[in-house]
């Protein structure tokens, strides 16, 4: 039996297994894909204090090397359910099952894609899904924002300060934001606010995002608009299916400020729980708490199996 | 005025002036004496995700590198007030009266120190004050720890998967910690427990810890033991007299996840505050967050200012 399974790979888990390998917990890592997460398919990341601009796959194997370094065992496979049996955390994974005193989820989440012509293709070269990761990239540009709830807005006003002039365009008529962001939007002079027309195509010139085609929505009418940038949010999915804990109406795993979840014994860390930002340098906070309070875990998990 | 002032310049407040220039808020950050904090004393820091090894100075010279970069004015200035006039912060310091939108306070935490010949000399050579961060430098050495409170009957049991043999010295008869870490202490073969002693002194060879000097309660009666390592947790002070929020019975800030404190506007950020874990990737986690809560609240403040 395993002291500690760490469910995925990117920053949160990778942290976790560094806090564990140090503190000699017999640890597993298990990654789905490849090792790193969403942050490894980053063009840069500029904002993981210590690298001024590094890339995300380039963080991710200083983070991979730091954790082997450690002694951390990383196996590849999917997991598709976890039972508890008398507080043995049972884990079936698409290599056999896995027995383990705790467990940390780690599995992060997944912008939704609009699935338009160019959106794939340009992510990294002007489109993106995170205003705090990419914003600065724009600097004195213009940029088209997608979506109409509490992020999208938020998001255009934080752009707001970088770029020349953000669009935000939303299929509907009003926007979902809450009213203070949605006066804020208005207030701002370089916002444009685009209502009742979808996002169709994203154009490129030198595999760099160019301009957008947009289609109203009554008329059917397109036109282009002039963009260097896109930055989508129209939600995000975490992968917590697996999983069997309290979630947020989202599907984000609900945890305590020690990252517990609502089983004793199973924790979780990074973009997959109700947390406030996505971001490295707060996936790498959680999972070393997550693995101090999984520490803390397997003690009292050993005093009560020698107390039986 | 600026958007944000930043008080204090170890990770937390780092972090947190990267993400705010990278918002472009007029941000300054304010630092009492040396830049780094706490961390900027470590002579090694093996867990910060990224860094297999590095000083704690040379980790804090990159986070201040990294910050500059992004355009951070530093200022060396001791705040002795935080007032709030009409929402306005209102910042006392040595160098004078500084106005903002925002605080976050980043003002760390010092561990109390014993007192005793030997302590301040060898702090870094044997002598440590954080199990997470320095126990896997004592492999299969022995160490003493110092303490009866949780923290040092649960940094005692961490030691004990990491040293040979771990003696938690005490000069109460009883421990205070939780009945199931006093279990776990009880239980665990190579931790020897020795109550109604304290630390007299510390010893060294070459510049290291050899051993302490240990004194009985009752008979004043004076022993020697060999060990490599001395922890020691006899409590912990908040930087936190200068601001008037609520605050936990040790001095520690109550904050929300979203590292909001009990004033609108004033956030606060890593060891400072009430948090589960002390260490450079929890403050990073913690900076990154208060910035973005920071940067929220100036959009809020200028849409109301626009308002009256």
């Amino acid at each position: 039996m395993f002291d500690l399974v760490i469910i995925g790979g990117g920053p949160a888990g990778l942290t976790a297994g560094i806090y564990a390998q140090r503190a000699r917990l017999k640890t597993v890592l298990l990654e789905k894909q490849m090792v790193g997460g969403q942050i490894a398919i980053s063009d840069v990341i500029e904002n993981y204090p210590g690298f001024p601009s590094i890339s995300g796959a380039g963080l991710m194997e200083k983070f991979e090397e730091h954790a082997r370094g450690l002694g951390l065992e990383i196996r590849f496979a999917d997991v598709a359910d976890i039972t508890v049996e008398d507080e043995v955390k049972v884990i079936k994974t698409s290599e056999g099952e896995i027995r383990a005193k705790a467990v940390i989820i780690a599995t992060g989440a997944k912008p939704k894609r609009l699935g338009v012509p160019g959106e794939k293709e340009l992510t990294g070269k002007g489109v993106s899904y995170c205003a705090t990761c990419d914003g600065p990239f724009f600097r004195n540009l213009k940029v088209m924002v997608v979506g109409g709830g509490d992020t999208a807005v938020k998001e255009a006003v934080y752009l707001s300060r970088i770029a020349s002039k953000v669009y935000i365009v939303h299929r509907r008529d009003k926007f979902r934001a809450e009213k203070m962001h949605q006066e804020k939007l208005e207030s701002t002079p370089n916002i444009e606010r685009i209502t009742c027309h979808i996002l169709k195509e994203i154009k490129s010139e030198n595999n760099l995002v160019k301009s957008v085609v947009l289609e109203d929505m009554k008329t059917c009418e397109k036109k282009e608009i002039e963009a260097e940038g896109v930055f989508i949010f129209v939600g995000i999915n975490p992968t917590t299916d697996f999983v069997d804990v309290d979630k947020d109406s989202g599907g984000f795993i609900k945890t305590s400020a020690r990252m517990e979840t609502s089983t004793p014994g199973i924790f979780a860390a990074g973009d997959c729980r109700t947390t406030p930002l996505l971001q490295v340098a707060t996936a790498v906070g959680d999972g070393a708490i997550a693995a101090a309070s999984a520490i803390e875990y397997v003690e009292e998990f050993e005093t009560r199996a020698k107390n039986v």
